[in-house]
């Protein structure tokens, strides 16, 4: 993401716990910081892009954070999944020293990050979108403004809703099919032809039936993604038996050495839980 | 679907245990017969619709079945939605007279009955499909050959078990977004840009966020097709978690007054459960 | 159970598909019938012991099924673990030839039936129950009259239910202590004092931290009660979300080699899929 | 719990953010504080009593927190019900002041609160625990050591879990008997007698098939527990589908306007959503 903003021609610093992986950056034309401060310097949009709420937090607030170091005007585009509720507490302690939020998590995977064809959901002020929205068009293709602060979060959490339960629900018709002797790749085509077609029967049930589990996108992260969402739901009292079922799978799924496998994979989980066998998928 | 067979020009007798349903098909030009056996004398396909395994297992083998009546050769045609091991048992015994059967089922709802645009999945021999496929194409503008006895039914279970989880995780999802006080119909919007995209997000859930309870689909129906995937996920023993927990909600939709509604109406129990208040849905 | 009518001098004939199987009651003092038929001739009180719900409408109404042969008045006690609404069917259909059905599924595991010391719950009429009362009274401590037709399986249903998400439950807990380092031991003691005492956290959830899986109920015992309340469940409509999660977790044990181990290695299974290593059970 | 530590002759200090919940401790005997930090002056042993894990990190460590007014070898003894994790870095924190912390929920409802009753699951260390006995033992007449910080929250949140499986498992089972037609009470009567047999089971569902609703113990209050409880499954990856369903049916309930109800009306819940009509309670 950081290289497509310099590619695209802005004026880029770029700062990184671990300096090694700022290094493709450096060399596609940005400056190095040595400190998250150094780098916030004389910004007028600094970009996040973190794992975790905590990072998010200790980036912004914590001892060496850069919340100290941003002038008035600046927007601050925080493109991780986080928590949406802990975003807003973020948005409101900086809009007390006037600098601007947007929660601005992606989707679209590995590849539309490489190819800044990613899609953006997009929380925060309409003011802070305007200044920023060039520099998000270096790396997004569909940029939605879904609402004010958080709201960008809680879009992101439901996508990832979304996809797992269309592909938990997908895997395990896929195990009722190779159970009963049916040819699981004869159902999706069919299935395709109707009201279950989806992105995810389309793509990730093809990656299941292929048993090519090379992310892609990663157990790892669909586990992190989901533990903010079941957060959110929990937070938010929302009753959801569906998202929780698909949750536990996800864990069960983290827990049998998938972490880095593809999360498509989590339908091979199914299919061992449910005693498949290689016969199975043949039709008689 | 009688209708339309007449309409194609096929020589049609029609039975119904309820005289006055098979009025339309005999004003279209269809003979009534005043008995399943008299039906089913001379025909060399024959096509049953029925709610259920039982009646389907009635009308084939009960005290007034047609079984005894069906002619060596004659292919009986079942698109009914039925549990899938029975209707492999059925085949067998038809078999055994030198009958064949193709399990058939369809989707594609009301209107697509209506106008002749179905999807069917067929269970059965070649040669069995081959001598229905110019009947089956006056109801079905996709005919879908998915494998042996009972395969039709498999991939019918199948795509329902694919549409409810879909339609459930973004009915939670939906319900996540209200009462985090974000527009769901912005959410909606962003992820049909992306991995999320699905028939029943399109569709279903604009019913839903409409809604618009109208069928459509009606909830006792999927809550029908439902128990009978539940059946035949527990017969195969699969490990089913979410299609489990998607089959607990459509029970108490059924139970809570919905069961003529359109089954998008799953989102309206989700939110009440949820204690989403009609001021959630208003973005702040 | 046959051994302990015998013991207790009632008059005993005694069938078993697999001679062998009856070898020991013979030795015990009854006679061998060669067939189903033979073995009710004369007899007054009938008792059936078998698998599955077909294996019961075989033994009665198949073609060398023992229906036929059964005079008006005799009492037929069936203490196998059936569907309750096909038991309530056989009741009926013997009801037509004046013989009286009581369903009188049992608990109390290998021990209780070798020792004469099971728990009965029996569904069917007072005048069955008080001809029946001194045969049942010879294989179990405790037996108590549910209801009508059906009401003793229904009643063996809910044991099933209760027993399993209490062992379910506690399971999760345990993984809990574990993945926090945290003893379970420990906290199964601290939990026996107050509100969650229950059987099973005394005695299953021992065996567990035991890891002492020798049978007990085997696996594949609970794997066939929960399909039949799963599908008692589901007939009757009954909002079951927490059955139905436990039932999945019973599912994938079934598949995962399990079959023969004591159930309580359900524990096991919630385990690995939670990631607990066996440093985990140890308190830091 | 506070009026029991004066009744027992502790010299006590009493301090709560509303004025007017502390007057009955006065009235026992007890010193009133205006501060947090008044009332902890020259204490040897301090109590907590809070809802929420934010409240006790306000209490410790916020603008007006006691943390800074403890002097190096005070005992902090929790007593809220809070998130395991939590606890454990509040009581590392406090460590690097030199005072000890013990986290140290309490079962056994208001009627054990008033009564001194209660049973109270300790985690931190051994020097702290002889410390803070006596005044424990004014208040709990239960206390068990479960192991280092956190591992009393730990303990609590399995309680939490069990406690509520074992009541939405039996409340499944409750409204099965009902739909059947087989009275709920007979069936668990029989149930106490065997392997099902649980507090819950006698106690909780009594309740329920009284249809007493009085608390007891709160819905909004075990929905509060399994909130910290879920919270704790997430965070240590624990395969939980059974925890996880339970939370959503107690989510259900506490937005079914249930709330201020005894948490065992989650059986009425679940026999509103299974269609149970009153008829259905008896027996034919």
């Amino acid at each position: 993401m950081a290289t497509n903003l310099v590619r695209k021609g802005f004026d880029t610093t770029v700062y990184n716990r671990t300096a090694a992986k700022a290094e493709p950056v450096v060399a596609a034309g940005a400056r190095l910081a040595s400190s998250l401060r150094e780098a916030v310097e004389d910004a007028s949009v600094v970009f996040l892009c973190l794992p975790a709420t905590g990072d998010v937090e200790a980036a912004l607030f914590g001892p060496t954070g850069m919340a100290s170091g941003l002038a008035a005007g600046t927007v601050v585009v925080d493109t991780s999944t986080i928590d949406p509720v802990a975003s807003r507490g973020f948005a409101e302690r900086l809009a007390a020293q006037d600098v601007m939020m947007l929660d601005a998590p992606v989707s679209g995977g590995q590849k539309g990050a490489v190819d800044g064809t990613l899609t953006c959901m997009v929380g925060g002020p309409d003011e802070a979108l305007a200044i920023a929205r060039p520099f998000l068009a270096a790396i997004a293709t569909t940029i939605v403004h879904i609402g004010g602060h958080g709201a960008g979060q809680v879009a992101k959490a439901c996508n990832q809703l979304c996809v797992s339960a269309n592909l938990a629900g997908a895997s395990e018709a896929m195990a009722l099919a190779m159970k009963m002797g049916v040819d699981p790749s004869r159902v999706r085509e069919a299935l395709l032809g109707g009201a279950a077609r989806s992105v995810v029967l389309e793509r990730h049930v093809q990656k299941l039936l292929d048993r090519d589990f090379r992310p892609g996108f990663r157990t790892a992260l669909i586990a992190k993604d989901l533990s903010i969402a079941a957060k959110a739901l929990n937070d938010a009292g929302v009753f959801a038996p569906v998202s929780a079922a698909v949750m536990q799978v996800i864990k069960a799924l983290a827990a049998s050495g998938r972490q880095d496998d593809d999360w498509s994979s989590v339908g091979a989980l199914v299919q061992q839980l449910s005693g498949v066998q290689e016969s199975d998928a043949a039709q008689p």
